[in-house]
């Protein structure tokens, strides 16, 4: 069985905290991280938070090669009362192992690693920004660390995670995106890894996201891979379309992320009483109802946006408007309900949240 | 403009170099690799030769998040005189830029890489393996390395070069290898990354390798993510079949990796006078003439194996043997002549081989 302690060496020089009021997103990093190795003899061991520094890796690691990794994302945010929260972790830690499932990764013990998450949450609670909207996103990842350049599974792995102060991400209000149905360039196909929170998915999106980026566009609405008609993801959300009184999201597939917000967008609508269908939609059928006046709100969901309103949608020479382009209503409710209970202000009717104990038990501390 | 200047710094503890005879592949690395830094403001620079060390990277490096990153593959040989040979090292750097082109990562100036290339192996020469069938692998990555957790493409990258000798890949000869048909999962499609050698590609691979791998065979055989019928890639290798007088190879269609070997086995066999078509070619239509008695060899092309022959190929409960299982005459006639090329024991009448010179001129000696 692996080793489950957990070691923790202070930095001896802390960082300079940022202005809450000037933070970007994924930019500034905090004084530590938490490490943890795999080696085929140990399983997962040397659990450790340490000073935050570059890692040291061999160039032959597989990593930098044949592409073995996978990574999560999620955020801790403060509450009225200054208590550190985290939205649903779990799911976060579940889907990281179901992506190393597919990668040929080791999985984790989750209970382990939630452990350890908040450990490091803890000892680093100074660098939650305080500003309205401000939150302290965490990256854990996992990379094959193995010096082989065989194509195989590497027997050596890192997981290490980081964390990030960020900014409000909507500054001055939510503000709808412009998209662009992508024709050329496609982000997965079933039987591939779209579904897996791995390195490749985001490379392979860039090409399409640079391009239309020079043509003023946000953002792709990615199509399946196989007949180029099903809605698949916005960059790399998930999307949520209001047709009458029913709201449609593409169903999970194998090819798309099973978003831990796309999830709970899903349960607050079922909450509301308001109707949900995730099944396929074309964009040719979007379209059709586009046209019948009958597509209320477009909207994309994903952990650094929460919602995100699309005002504008192009496919081809057709150019879809939705909500006069402004917020919707209920991209604006749901908006408001998501951050309101991450942010611990409103109540927590389905307990997303879990609270980071203001005093934790440190294993032994370096 | 680039700085093209090439730093030399030896290393202060030379590695004991392992025997030739009992060298596996990709697991010995030698004392130096060359290593160059690009920046938006600098562009590439910084070349310089450094002793083989592990990098330095900051974990939010974009390379192990999003994995956009490139690599090649080749060899230097040492002819019989004991002068280093590299095989069309020009095919590969030109393909190292293709797959920069797709993966938004700056292209490189070709001729200053083939330089620095031939500098490092100028160096490393006494690495170059002596035994019958070894060689010097040559692997130059690209990894964005900009500490950034946006999903954009990076404005920082390393290049490095690193050296392994390697065995002898067919060391008590030829064996011809069992292959399975793919039906799950899918390794590209059209609109991916299929064509740029890029991580996410191999990583995509190891799970049908895994599951391929328990049930006996050595590889898998991938057919096109859309319809799944159209032959794509074997393994890592491209694909040849000997359908009668003629040798049959799936076109190139964005998703099949252009290999530098099977651009060698096309030129080759034209030279021969036998018939080659680069075109589609659905599984069915290999079963059929299968049935007819027509295959009557089937290989595999790579710079790892050169030539990797075909016993059997089992597409669901069809199983088909090729050959009796064991290495056709016109394989074992293309595996000669490129390996007596590369190995400078034929003669080479494509001017396929390029010396590396054994007296350079260092721009700086550190």
């Amino acid at each position: 069985m692996e080793n489950r302690t957990l070691r923790v060496f202070k930095t001896m020089s802390y960082r300079e905290k940022p202005n809450s009021e000037e933070l970007a997103f994924g930019r500034t990093f905090t004084d530590h991280m938490f490490v943890m190795d795999y080696s085929d003899a140990e399983g997962w061991h040397d659990a450790k938070i340490v000073p935050y520094e570059p890692l040291k890796i061999d160039p032959a690691a597989m990593v930098f090669h044949y592409g073995q990794s996978v990574f999560e994302g999620l955020k801790a945010y403060l509450n009225p009362q200054g208590e550190p929260l985290l939205f649903r972790p779990r799911k976060n830690i579940a889907r990281l192992n179901r992506s190393n499932e597919r990668l040929c990764i080791p999985t984790l013990d989750e209970d382990f690693l939630l452990h350890a998450l908040k450990q490091l949450i803890y000892i680093e609670k100074e660098w939650i920004p305080k500003a309205d909207g401000t939150s302290l996103y965490i990256r854990p990842m996992i990379i094959s660390t193995e010096p082989f350049l065989g194509v195989a599974p590497s027997k050596e792995y890192k997981l290490v995670i980081i964390l990030s102060p960020v900014g409000a991400y909507y500054k001055e209000g939510i503000n709808p995106i412009k998209i662009a149905v992508e024709n050329d360039f496609v982000r997965a196909v079933r039987g591939g890894t779209g579904e897996a929170k791995t390195g490749g998915n985001y490379a392979s999106s860039l090409k399409a996201q640079e391009v239309a980026g020079k043509e003023g566009y946000s953002q792709v609405l990615w199509l399946d891979g196989v007949e180029k008609r099903y809605i698949e993801e916005v960059g790399s959300m998930n999307v949520f379309f209001k047709i009458g009184d029913e709201v449609v999201t593409p169903e999970l597939n194998g090819s798309i992320l099973s978003g831990i917000t796309r999830s709970s967008v899903i349960q607050l609508l079922k909450h509301w009483g308001i109707s949900v269908r995730e099944s396929k939609i074309t964009i040719d059928e979007l379209y059709q109802e586009y046209q019948k006046g009958n597509v209320e709100e477009v909207f994309g969901s994903g952990t650094a946006a929460v919602i995100s309103p699309i005002g504008q949608l192009d496919w081809n020479d057709h150019k879809m408007f939705f909500n006069n382009g402004q917020t919707g209503k209920l991209s604006k409710e749901l908006y408001e309900t998501l951050t309101g209970i991450q942010y611990g202000r409103l109540n927590d009717p389905f307990n997303w949240i879990e609270k980071v104990a203001t005093q934790q038990t440190m294993n032994k501390v370096g």
